[in-house]
C-alpha cells in the first residue's frame, strides 16, 4: 500500500524510509509523523479510555524517539462516537496529554468530530543539532542492541485475554513507555548507524532493516532481554515464548545497530540496552539451542 | 466541547484561540493545524475520490492562510473501508497530493488503516519573521474586509443536489482554493488587525471575531461580493439567498480586520479583496434593505 502511495504523490525532498519525515526549518531539523489508533483495532477489553488517549500519542512519539528527535508538540484529530460521554472524551484527552507531558511537551491543537472511534496524532519533534537517526545505514559486523525489555506488552494482551492478574505486562500493553530519551540520548552520540521502533515487533523491525541495508543478521536468544512476563504467561497457558519474544507488534523499545568498537561509549550514555547479535551479509536469523533458524518477518 | 477539552488538559504555552498553533523554532515560528473530513459529512454525491483529497489538505491549508504562514509539508493519516480499490485510494492522496502542490509543498508523510472513510491531515506552516495574523485584534472602526466572492460553495452544494450543471460552483464547493498566498500577503504587511477563515460561513466567523474582541460590527448587504451562481440557483430553486451568502459554510474565503488608513496599503498588495463592513462597539448586524438584522451565527 505504501509503495502504491507513493507511486501516485509526488516525491517529498524530505521523504525517508522511516515513519517520521524530516524537514529543514532554519537551522534546526523539524521530525513530523502521524499514526492513527481505533477502538477496533487497538483498544483491547480492560484498556481505559485514558490508556488508548496514552497509547495515541505514544505510538507517535516513538517514531520521533527512532529518530532521536526531541519531541515539541503534538495535535490530535478525534473521531468519536456521539453517545461517548464527555467524562470519556476527557479522559482519552487527558491520557494524550499525559505523554506529551511524559514526553516533555504539550498537545497545541486538535480537531473532533462524530465518528467510529479514532485517534488520529501528528507529533512533532526537533533535532537540535543532531543527526536524525534512520533505518539505512547498518553494516555487515554492526552490533545489534534494543533498549528495555522485549515481550511484555504480549503477555499483557494475554494476560487481559484470561484475565491474569499482572499489572505491570498490561501497563506495557496499554500505557508503553516510549523512549524518547533513550533516542535522543543514541542520537546524540553519533555512533549510531540505524534505528527503528519495535512497533511491529523485533521479528518485522530487524527484517525491514536488513531489508533496507541489504544485509543479514543473527539474533542470539540467550541474549534477548525477556521480560519475565512472557515466561509466567507462557507457562500458564503452554503457549512457545518465541512468537510473544520476538513476533508481536505494540512494544515500543528501540533496536538500533552500531559498530561494536563504540559499545563502552554507548554504556557510558546511560541507556539501558543489551546487545543481542550482529549484522551479517545475508539471512536474519535466531541462534537458539545451537540451532539456526530464519527469523521471520512477525505476525504483527 | 472544545472548552471542555481545554478544561482536561494543560494549556499549552502556544495555545491560540485560532484552529492553529504557534511554535517558535529557532528564529522561526512553526504553525501547526489539523482537521478531519470525513465521506459520511464531507462528501456529498458527486464529489470525486480526488476532491475529497484536495478538501481533506484545503481545509488545513485555509488554516495556515488564516495565519499568513507559508505551508512547508502535510501528513495525511487515512481510515479507509476494506473494500476500496487501490485505484480509489490513489485517487484521494493523488487530491491531497494536488493541493499540497498548489500550496508549494509536499506530502511528508501519512498512515492508512481500515475504517470509515476519514482524512485526518495535518499542515505545517513557518512565519519567516511575519507576526501571525489571529483572530483577536479587531478594534472599533476597523473595517471588514472578504478575499474572493460568496456563497459559490453552498450554490455549488444546491447544484449538486439538484443536478444543476454549474462546474464553477461545484468546484468551489468540491476543490476550494485555500487562500494561501492572500494569508501570506496580509501578514507580510502588517496592517492586519484579525483575520479569520470562511470555513463555517461569514456570519459565524463574523461572530467569532466579535465575541473574541468584546466588539459589534456592521455589515452591508450590498458591498458582500456575491457569487453569480448564489443568484442563479436562488432564483431556480426559489430560496433566500441570505442563506447561501452568509450562512453556509464550506466557505475557504479569508475575513479579515484593519485600520480604515491602510486600505489603500492593502489594496496595493494586489489581493482580491472586498470591504464588507465595519466593527462597532456593541451588536453584531446586516444592514440590508435599508433595515437592520442581527446577524447571527449560520447555519454550518
Amino acid at each position: 500500500m505504501i509503495s502504491m502511495i507513493r507511486g501516485c504523490i509526488r516525491a517529498a525532498p524530505c521523504a525517508t524510509d522511516d515513519d517520521a519525515a524530516v524537514m529543514p526549518i532554519g537551522r534546526d531539523d523539524l521530525v513530523v509523523c502521524t499514526d492513527s489508533v481505533t477502538f477496533e483495532r487497538h483498544m483491547p477489553e480492560g484498556m481505559t479510555y485514558e490508556q488508548f488517549g496514552w497509547m495515541a500519542a505514544a505510538v507517535n512519539m516513538s517514531d520521533l524517539a527512532a529518530m532521536g528527535a526531541t519531541p515539541i508538540g503534538v495535535v490530535s484529530a478525534l473521531l468519536l462516537p456521539k453517545d461517548m460521554e464527555t467524562s470519556q472524551v476527557c479522559e482519552i484527552m487527558t491520557g494524550v496529554d499525559e505523554c506529551a507531558e511524559f514526553c516533555n511537551c504539550h498537545i497545541v491543537g486538535g480537531d473532533t468530530k462524530p465518528g467510529n472511534g479514532v485517534a488520529s496524532v501528528t507529533a512533532f519533534g526537533v533535532m537540535e543539532g543532531r543527526r536524525p537517526m534512520t533505518r539505512k545505514g547498518a553494516r555487515v559486523g554492526d552490533v545489534i542492541a534494543v533498549t528495555g525489555e522485549l515481550g511484555a506488552a504480549a503477555a499483557g494482551f494475554l494476560a487481559l485475554a484470561n484475565k491474569f492478574d499482572m499489572p505491570d505486562a498490561v501497563s506495557a500493553l496499554c500505557a508503553p513507555i516510549p523512549r524518547v530519551e533513550e533516542g535522543i540520548a543514541l542520537s546524540s552520540s553519533g555512533l549510531v548507524s540505524s534505528c527503528i521502533d519495535l512497533s511491529d515487533g523485533l521479528a518485522t523491525a530487524l527484517n525491514t532493516i536488513c531489508s533496507m541495508n541489504g544485509c543479514g543478521a543473527i539474533v542470539e536468544w540467550d541474549l534477548l532481554p525477556r521480560s519475565q512476563y512472557v515466561d509466567e504467561v507462557c507457562s500458564r497457558l503452554g503457549v512457545p515464548d518465541r512468537e510473544l519474544t520476538i513476533g508481536w507488534g505494540g512494544e515500543y523499545e528501540l533496536l538500533f545497530t552500531f559498530d561494536r568498537k563504540d559499545a563502552e561509549t554507548l554504556y557510558e550514555l546511560g541507556v539501558d540496552f543489551s546487545m543481542i547479535g550482529l549484522i551479517t551479509e545475508n539471512d536474519v536469523v535466531l541462534h537458539r539451542d545451537e540451532k539456526y533458524e530464519a527469523l521471520g518477518y512477525g505476525c504483527y
